[in-house]
């Protein structure tokens, strides 16, 4: 696990006590990643290498594994699994930097920063199909299945919540089904595949896959309160892309729907400026405390899934699972 | 087929004749398309629909059917695939188009110029992983993993495409493998699929597969010739793109080595200019008979294909393939 071991963020190491119990698993996903992940071809390579360090988490993959050793014991399509959704999400992050103009993630220029878009979107490509080929040499489509109705889901979320950029009227159910789709499904995916290859009935696979879709909202809705209030040296990315992007998220769907209608006008004119209405929208999200209210609910979600995971047999794993979205709730990147 | 009786190209009108064996089978692919491409959300049925209208030719789908009855009989599985191949080959034109900056494909508005860049990427991902859940909707996972396999060698080639971007220098060899990987790789795919689940064993599948490499690559090639001297009306796309975008093509690259030392440096600057220089070519062109040298390489590769599928058992498919490689030649668009 050389990747996880170099200096590292705050939240990095953190990350790393919750992994304890599938340290060794996740070495082996990092071996399949570095020998997945090589090219013959010097040009695909180099990309290659550079885009799955982006990753970094590692949190799609300890879910997987985290699951399967709750409920049984840490297979070999668990490792090859666990390589294959954390490619699915680096291929991700690699299109949402171009989509974004991000310039930096992990504290490391992202691809399009340093190759350009157009070698970006062909890397995310080149991932989303590796991704595909590896889980295909598992023996049945299943997993196949699962990933490929998750990805799809995925982009789903993403060509809407694009369609959605801009209309700072979207509801809350909407803003929440669009994170289900775009981020949790892929964390329901995680857990549900680690679920089913632990030998997991399809009731409790589904019940793990929503323990992984509670996880990912909560996930999603601190990634939206970072962006509007995180400091770029600790998140190590970009931050002010949702609003740059004209991005509707929790926090400033809450303080448009607070505002009275004679000054949302002003707060709607605010919104459309940009990432530069960071610092001029504090008094809005202080007065409506929208920002807190964003808080809350990642903490019900978190709460949800804390729930499920104690309702299983105590063990060194049940117990990570059982923190983790707690945990999770406190990173500040 | 309400698509392809559409007002269309004269190729489009003449491949329709090539496909009469499979007619019935290519309007249940289309069924199968527009049923796929259907979403519950009104930004993304939009652009899937729009999107799947794009790829028009259906030449791959067509490709794995007439093998599929060359060599047996069409099955329900064949459908599937041809489907989930049209959706890739879709995809890899619709991040083209955003690559590229192209306006114009079948005669519309690309994606990328109706919707912009941002939806254009998504789209693109979104007809991916929806093919790979397709695939896997079938038995085994034998398919995913042939389809995984060839889309991840056609998104290695495009990044390999993109790196050698203006390197005039480029041998033809690594040329053919270039493209090879690029184009030939996911027709290659087609009559491998096609024979496989028509029942052929793995000898006679790859036989077939290098059938549809050869189509392949003599298709790319003649896409390279109409991209330096076709006209717009007829191709219904943009042209000039390749050297807009620096992409050594056959002709280029052996008007660049049979132009003597001396005459080089003035010939690569003319090259560097991108689309203005398509008439200034011509000359270097003409003198040195390199559009008639891509023409006859393309040529070879359609007889050897032709080859292959005049050693099958004598029927209306399989003389479509005996012949479809020589009419692919001839094409305008």
């Amino acid at each position: 696990m050389s990747r996880v071991s170099e200096p590292a963020s705050r939240e990095t190491l953190r990350l790393i006590d919750f992994y304890q119990p599938i340290t060794q698993s996740l070495a082996q996903v990092e071996q399949i990643l570095r020998r997945e992940m090589q090219s013959d071809f010097p040009a695909v390579d180099a990309m290659t290498r550079y885009g799955f360090r982006m990753g970094g988490k590692r949190l799609r993959p300890a879910l997987l594994l985290l699951t399967a050793q709750t409920l049984g014991q840490v297979q070999s399509a668990h490792l090859v699994l666990a390589a294959v959704v954390e490619m699915i999400h680096t291929a991700t992050l690699v299109h949402d930097d171009v989509l974004d103009g991000a310039d930096v993630r992990r504290h490391r220029p992202t691809v399009n920063r340093q190759w350009g878009n157009r070698a970006s979107i062909l890397l995310g490509d080149y991932l989303f199909s590796h991704a595909f080929y590896l889980a295909a040499t598992l023996d049945s489509a299943l997993a196949c299945r699962l990933i490929g109705r998750a990805t799809n889901r995925v982009c789903e979320g993403e060509i809407r919540q694009n369609d959605s950029c801009g209309n700072w009227e979207l509801s809350e159910d909407e803003y929440y089904s669009l994170i289900d789709a775009k981020t949790a499904e892929l964390c329901a995916c995680c857990c549900h595949l680690g679920a089913h290859y632990a030998g997991a009935g399809e009731d409790e696979s589904r019940r793990w896959a929503h323990y992984g879709r509670l996880i990912g909202m909560a996930f999603q809705i601190v990634d939206d309160i970072l962006d509007m209030e995180g400091r770029e040296a600790e998140t190590g990315k970009s931050l002010g892309t949702d609003l740059a992007q004209q991005k509707p998220t929790l926090p400033t769907i809450h303080a448009v729907q607070q505002t009275p209608p004679d000054d949302r006008p002003t707060l709607l004119e605010l919104l459309k400026t940009g990432a530069n209405a960071r610092g001029a929208l504090e008094p809005y999200f202080l007065k409506h405390g929208s920002l807190e209210y964003a808080r809350q609910k990642a903490l019900a979600f978190a709460q949800q899934a804390t729930q499920i995971a104690a309702s299983a047999p105590v063990s060194e794993a049940q117990r990570v699972l059982e923190q983790l979205p707690l945990a999770l709730l406190k990173r500040t990147g």
